[in-house]
């Protein structure tokens, strides 16, 4: 599949120098909900920011219905303002065929993402109660939506409940296996896994990558791990241990699905960034991240929330061995 | 070696009925460096509260020097009104001779602990800044203590800066070892390996247990990670896949090193007792606690701190996997 516009490239080129590739969430998934508005202008900084700071692909905003998330009412406006860095995909979100046709719009106007997400969930209960469809009509929906896409994005194909559903427990392997199949059979080869609520474990992580490097080998898969019962990390681990590199995180930890809406459950949030940077690091796995950069990059966004977040390398520093190649890079500038 | 007093028991009886040994450090590591100093009745009700929901061992209290740690003045007045369970260690920490004479003092009437910990740094400029000793003079404590202790305890042994010195950075593992041997040398088989300031990564974990059980197989290695950066309960799996089958944990990740006070770094923390003991769980792991009682634990240190920890389970309920454990097993008794 040739993609043309945008300066959209081969997924594979995203490891060009790195081993590992992160998506930074936190200006999408991080702000999703969040109270407090923030505004046009600091979105765009930090979403510069993060690009420069390295992070080859960034969640910049969604295309959702601004009644129901006005926190992304200014998708368009966002995406308009921001300028562009070569080798970075700027991901929005698409929930449905409007979001697809808002996207393609930006584009055609010369300004808009180069990267789309759609989303399934594995199970029917959390498919109907999430997306207000079954799987069967989400699907209808997901071609429809890469039909009205094109090639004018590079897409990834989004499995939310993956590990495990609140509604229904266990998710049967071959479910997910069937959706990364039918996601393929759109062309879409970057298939992100989500933990929702966090169920997976370091056991199902393994068993489920590993099934889908034997039957989807084609398939790029991308670990989303929320930290709802402290184990995003052990996740995150497990998916690398299981070949898996590339990897979804937010600055703080913060985002993750509104379990506490939803499900009465009180945490969320995503796999941290700067925790999982440090993590990488400092197993000699290179993130292709400036680590100054980033570390700035997260207590920015401690300042924009007017908070303290959830990274522990905040307080304490990154972890030595990562911190020496800050300095030896700095150095070498 | 017998150990004939106090119902002290060989450590490998830990094990009964449980796959992984979880010591619960609250009422000593945790409760070190907060500020509210907590009173006799409650921190008895703690530990005894701790005791019943399945611990196999409980750090209890240190005999600290009161003027230096007043939180633990109260060391023989804890464990004196402490109801005793069978099947239980509750720990003392001891710095020095004059702890293990404490200690001595206590069970010789008759409510001592039945278990003491000593300490030495594998580092030398941390056994100078942390215990004002050179590690040759701590050394030659350790002899003392270890006569002076007889055979009254189970005695742990614990290294600090097991896995990296935040003053000279890597610790070689030789040190280590030696370190475990000399322990040896004197009787002690439970060996605590501490990573103090949160610088170990899975790979040295996975190396220094991997050549510890090579060269000192008759050592009973102890897993105490702190989560300074985001890392303990990926250090404590990385351990277990070695083959390291006790840790040491706390409620709500309270505790670990005063970082910030002796290093001028911002974060430290121990595992969290209940985040770990559901991923465990959720991996089919049985670490022999009684779930429901030890959630009510995380939420009593809550209430005892006066403030939301860091555990993210009493948020989000236990791992689906763990929690039906639970619920069966509430459904038998």
């Amino acid at each position: 599949m040739s993609i043309p516009s945008m300066n959209v490239r081969d997924e594979r080129d995203d490891r060009d120098n790195r081993d590992v590739v992160i998506c930074e969430c936190f200006a999408r998934d991080g702000l999703q909900h969040e109270p407090a508005v923030v505004g046009v202008e600091q979105k765009v900084r930090l979403i510069d920011a993060f690009a420069q700071a390295g992070f080859a692909r960034v969640e910049a905003t969604s295309y959702s219905n601004p009644a129901v998330v006005p926190q992304f009412a200014d998708a368009s406006a966002v995406l308009e303002a921001l300028p562009r860095r070569a080798g970075v995909h700027y991901k929005a979100t698409c929930a449905n065929v409007r979001a697809v046709e808002r996207a393609v719009a930006d584009a055609e106007a010369g300004f808009g993402a180069n990267e789309i997400s759609l989303l399934v969930s594995a199970s029917e209960s959390h498919s109907q109660k999430n997306l207000r469809r079954t799987r069967a009509q989400q699907w209808e929906n997901i071609a429809e939506m890469a039909q009205c896409a094109g090639e004018r994005f590079r897409v990834v194909g989004t499995i939310s409940v993956a590990f495990g559903c609140p509604f229904e427990g266990d998710v049967p392997a071959a479910e997910v296996v069937r959706d990364v199949e039918r996601y393929l059979s759109h062309g879409v080869r970057l298939i992100s896994l989500g933990d929702t609520t966090g169920m997976a474990t370091p056991r199902s992580v393994a068993a489920l990558a590993g099934q889908l490097a034997r039957e989807c080998p084609e398939a790029v898969l991308i670990g989303h791990f929320h930290d709802s019962r402290g184990t995003a990390l052990v996740n995150c681990l497990a998916a690398y241990e299981a070949g898996v590199r590339w990897f979804d995180a937010s600055f703080g930890g913060v985002g993750g699905h509104p379990a506490k809406v939803q499900y009465g459950q009180g945490y969320t949030g995503n796999a941290c960034t700067e925790d999982l940077v440090s993590l990488f690091e400092s197993m000699g796995v290179r993130t292709g991240l400036d680590l100054d950069r980033m570390m700035d990059c997260a207590r920015e966004c401690e300042t924009v929330l007017g908070r303290s977040l959830l990274g522990r390398v905040t307080r304490s520093g990154l972890h030595p061995r990562a911190r020496s190649r800050a300095v030896r890079e700095a150095v070498v500038r």
